[in-house]
């Protein structure tokens, strides 16, 4: 039986003396490189099992200032975009996935915390938990794994693997958000580098939309929405066809995210 | 000092034994009527604080299914639109009224439970609450009290008196989501009797948007969703000027909502 680290005693004092009881939150982090969405994933020391980041609610604390501490606890980042989405409350969320992987939690929690020793009921029972999502440039991140995990990395949304209890339902639901308020959410401003060119916009919105995008007419909406600053071209092949670079107009953006876009793809 | 009634030790004792700490749904029940959008309040026995219908959630119980509970406790409805659309989790939500209020669920507290009692950590404790909007015809529901409330009643949006805790901010939040989702939301089939006018229906987009909506133009974007069924006219007035009446095609209005419809208002 492994034993209990003195650091991890500490941890899980902490835990029962300072959340609450019956409540957590979960992040679904959304970044992009190349072409691709990602997302950030924690893998449990022990039994390997992949999850959303999150954790308890701090009595003193509001529900988005736990999920901003997650997300900087992860990955560095305060002031991204942050937003709460939906509440996962099924009664059977713990059985929503795979027997194989209850078992793991089981061990997990059994390398953890000993044998033998009754589990707190801060972790043993029921907890409603709420899913925020966010989006930030992956090359501003540092992300770093918990006490609890043993890594901390970011994964293509296709290539990614069986999540524990429901946070597959999860990330399909803040896909399906992000994709529902496309033209509420600043997307193109968190998730990519300051300087950008239009097919780099293009292939990020085709990205979330799974849905391939006919090139002059994309840059044609685009430019007609009036937020984008032109730069100089992006000189790396034959000078002729160099791409421009753009970046957004921030306040004429915040301005017409209020509003709505008024972008159909 | 009031004493407490059998049948209010049983309704606790029961509360205590059969529900979760720490989380509850609150349920904004959006109706229509007199070309104006309401909502339905409680208001308390003793001090008549107004609060929107909720309550606590059984252990063996989703969240969804206890807002449902919710909603055919107060209306006698099941099977009508209801959608989780945030969750309010402050830590001062409490304090976000005023000290009168606060004054008067301290009364309501010792008007039910008695003085001397300490209170059940169930009802002390600091509770995080899911908002769920309903939309429902009004003409269809038989409202009634919980055992706290002396009053169950439809109050028009624009009449809404100051709410208890943060249960206005949850109405703001609600007609917010409201909003932005209506071209998703079965708003009109929810809403509106079986058969109704093409005034009818402008009526109800502006009492929603806050917005007016020009006649003919609204008329033409509305037949060209190619969703309404026109029956008979309706035989009030002059029989020339009298308007079709039309029904919803439910068939084609889910098809439609679920690619959301495109109608920019």
């Amino acid at each position: 039986m492994p034993k209990k680290s003195d650091e991890l005693q500490v941890y899980l004092k902490k835990l029962i003396h300072d959340c609450l009881p019956g409540n957590t939150v979960d992040c679904v982090i959304f970044g992009y490189q190349h072409n691709a969405l990602h997302i950030l994933l924690v893998q449990w020391k022990h039994v390997h099992v992949y999850s959303l980041p999150g954790g308890f609610i701090h009595k003193e604390e509001d529900i988005d200032q736990a999920a901003q501490r997650v997300l900087l606890e992860r990955t560095g980042l305060d002031s991204v975009f942050l937003k709460q989405f939906y509440t996962f409350g099924k009664n059977n969320r713990y059985e929503t996935n795979n027997k194989e992987q209850l078992d793991k939690k089981e061990q997990l929690v059994k390398a953890l915390f000993g044998e033998e020793q009754a589990l707190p009921d801060l972790i043993a029972k029921r907890v409603v938990s709420t899913g925020y999502f966010a989006m930030v440039d992956i090359e501003k991140t540092n992300v770093k794994p918990d006490l609890l995990s043993e890594k901390c990395l970011w994964i293509p949304i296709q290539k990614m693997p069986m999540l524990f209890m429901d946070h597959t339902e999860m990330v399909d639901k803040a896909l399906e958000h992000l994709r529902i308020q496309l033209n509420y959410l600043p997307v193109g401003l968190s998730l990519l580098p300051e300087k950008f060119t239009m097919i780099d916009l293009q292939k990020l919105y085709e990205a979330i939309l799974q849905k391939p995008q006919e090139r002059s007419n994309f840059q044609r909406k685009i430019l007609k929405l009036d937020v984008l600053i032109r730069h100089e071209k992006r000189m790396t092949g034959a000078s002729n066809k160099a791409p421009y670079l753009y970046s957004f107009d921030k306040k004429k953006y915040a301005l017409l995210l209020k509003k709505g876009i008024k972008f159909s793809a």
